[in-house]
């Protein structure tokens, strides 16, 4: 396995996190798969009304663990009172011992604390198709429990080829009582590789049903994992849940558009695309954040199509890892999809330098400049599709996150399990 | 510019090429891109008669002389009477300045000659978004044309970043009377890359008219360059064009179902897959050639969709380059697509080695025997999705090919302008 050093793009040091009340935290290592000396299973606690939501893989090799977790979810109606998460082995690629796997963990769990099964979320990301080391996880889950520990640690404790923990917090409030909302993450590829899955655990003392939940957390998808990617692969675990405790005496709200929602929705959105772009920061051998904006679209889902498009180019991301000016690559890679562009009325910039003015080379490029811009660590491509109608500042538009293709990337994929 | 080595994947030896009749090949240096001591202009000459049929890039912002190719072919009802190939500049991303350039270009070539301008086919392939050195170009067109060169030395002049000139050649017949047909290629990458952009010309002295011709060609390209990717990026100048310049003799065939044409059509098929493949074994930083083959799918269709949604993911394509039998990345890949697969009932072999059987890892796996396969240079990964019917040996299946992806792509595409 490759030692790997910490991002380049890593924050500078951790957030600071807000405590969520209802929630408490626990770790421990069951060797599943890494040396000793870093937990490799964490179990959260939650109390009693807690409401959850979530969005999963659309991979159709899901690992059992996302079955799980579909099913104990919907047999409680978004009731959940703890959720275990395991790294080293994704419990994909095991078929029903697998099941049966996740079966027995959330009995251990539920017998522990004296809860029903299906009120146990289980995570796991690593190895696709070894066998699960079930009986190394069962042999710990007794001892998880005893000594709560803390965020940081709890995010540590879910990552693979991570190269720091993610975590972000936010003080809101919800018709002007406290809300507290934390998340913790792991990547470090899209809703991506292997070992690389994505998971997202957020947590709120929020009083807000399940349904509800699920409406806000999808809003929030989209402007946020939904716009992230390292190397285009879909990973069979990823997973995003939000779970509230109700624990904050706030008013009852329950429509999803209430204003009085407004400043927990945007806290949310908020902590979402802080997460996923620390995800992106943390992109197997990233050494640039690279942002990519589209407007001049059909519409919102045109441009979003398109940036990713780009984002998604072996090419592009090649050029930008060697600091090379090739704009071309991004005109091809537009060029490939099916969402309409206007070549004629191509524009793109790097930063704020023009480089392609109405589908040619700007009059203004400046190669020196522009071969500057780029050796800097975040990279903005700002590209007009030419599709919109003149006069409009922004018809269809989209933002979206990606890191660039080093030789850290294969050198990390191309020994991954050794 | 990296100084590239010939790829380990290259064929042992040049083949044995057989002239068309009615074919004169020119070839030159215009300083387009390449330092001295390779040509990067290619004039094919063709006789009256001669009528042509191509497949072009998918691209949005194909390159302006694809879109002369387009129209030029149109008003000729697929007469052709010369062919010009350039590297090092794709005129992509270069405006109405690029339609002009194509537009002098076959001026020139028709005056000289005595042809009309739109009998003049112009392919090009480089850099885009750059200007291109139309004056270079002119400067020696009239010096072309004063010695035929071979063939060998016309598929070297079409190159980028090939480490190998691409040739095939089969002697066939149509209806008991001897035709000939003879194709250079271009790499690297698939319907790819910036320089790798794919260009292929096939040339036949047999009597088939621009229909007929079209029909065939489609035919042969779903088994042959429709099944290869590098990267899964799209150029702006993909081209594959056949032309038939009717000097054999045979009996007049318009129906391309006709029996007689059997042999022609299986030794086009023959050819474009032999080229595909070369191309493959060409791709940038390629140490392995990689067949995927997928079999118990739906239909066709969809098993092509599973095999290159597999050949196109970075992580299957890392850990190949490792010589790492992670065949969960497999597993992944297949249920990143929305074609139906039987999570349950897939199974996996590299090579003769089962890794994977109904789901999970097979019983008779062994990591050593599978990892000495994996040391080998052609690789063939095995997959029956589980949809097929009990009993039937083969519903949907489709076989596509692709090579790692390895430290020398990102060497290459690093850098690739500088």
């Amino acid at each position: 396995m490759i030692k790997m050093k910490r991002s380049p793009l890593a924050p500078g040091h951790l957030p600071n996190v807000h405590p969520v009340d209802g929630v408490t935290l626990h770790a421990g290592y069951a060797a599943m798969k890494y040396p000793p000396g870093r937990d490799d299973v964490l179990l959260v606690l939650l109390e009693p009304q807690t409401q959850m939501a979530a969005v999963y893989t659309r991979s159709q090799t899901a690992s059992p663990a996302i079955q799980w977790c579909r099913q104990a979810q919907s047999q409680t109606h978004g009731g959940a009172r703890a959720l275990v998460v395991m790294a080293g082995n994704s419990i994909a690629g095991t078929g029903s011992a697998g099941g049966d796997a996740c079966r027995n963990l959330a009995n251990a769990v539920a017998e522990k604390y004296g809860l029903q099964p299906e009120e146990i979320q289980i995570s796991a990301t690593g190895v696709i198709g070894e066998p699960f080391p079930r009986d190394k996880v069962m042999a710990i889950l007794p001892c998880l429990g005893d000594q709560p520990v803390k965020w940081a640690k709890a995010a540590q404790a879910i990552c693979t080829t991570d190269t720091f923990p993610k975590l972000a917090s936010r003080c809101t409030q919800i018709d002007g009582v406290p809300v507290t909302l934390t998340g913790i993450a792991k990547g470090s590829g899209m809703i991506a590789p292997n070992m690389a899955t994505m998971l997202c655990y957020l947590f709120t003392d929020a009083c807000l049903n399940a349904d509800l939940l699920q409406i806000l957390l999808t809003r929030a998808m989209d402007k946020s994992f939904h716009c992230i990617t390292v190397d285009g692969d879909t990973s069979t675990s990823d997973t995003v849940q939000v779970f509230a405790t109700h624990r904050s005496n706030h008013a009852s709200v329950s429509d999803a558009d209430d204003p009085r929602l407004d400043d927990f929705r945007s806290a949310l959105e908020t902590i979402c695309l802080d997460l996923a772009q620390q995800i992106v920061r943390d992109g197997e051998g990233a050494s640039k954040f690279i942002t990519i904006q589209v407007r001049g679209a059909l519409n919102d889902r045109d441009a979003h199509g398109l940036a990713m498009a780009v984002a998604n180019s072996p090419l592009v991301k090649t050029a930008l890892a060697g600091e090379d000016a090739n704009w071309g690559r991004v005109v091809m890679a537009l060029g490939k999809t099916d969402f309409p562009v206007n070549p004629d009325r191509l524009c793109i910039s790097f930063g704020d330098y023009p480089v392609c003015l109405n589908g040619v080379q700007a009059k203004a490029y400046d190669e020196a400049l522009v071969a500057t811009y780029l050796k800097g660590q975040e990279i903005v491509i700002k590209i007009d599709v030419g599709m919109g109608q003149v006069g409009m500042d922004k018809s269809g538009c989209a933002e979206v996150y990606t890191c660039d293709l080093t030789h850290g990337y294969i050198d990390i994929n191309a020994s991954y399990r050794s």
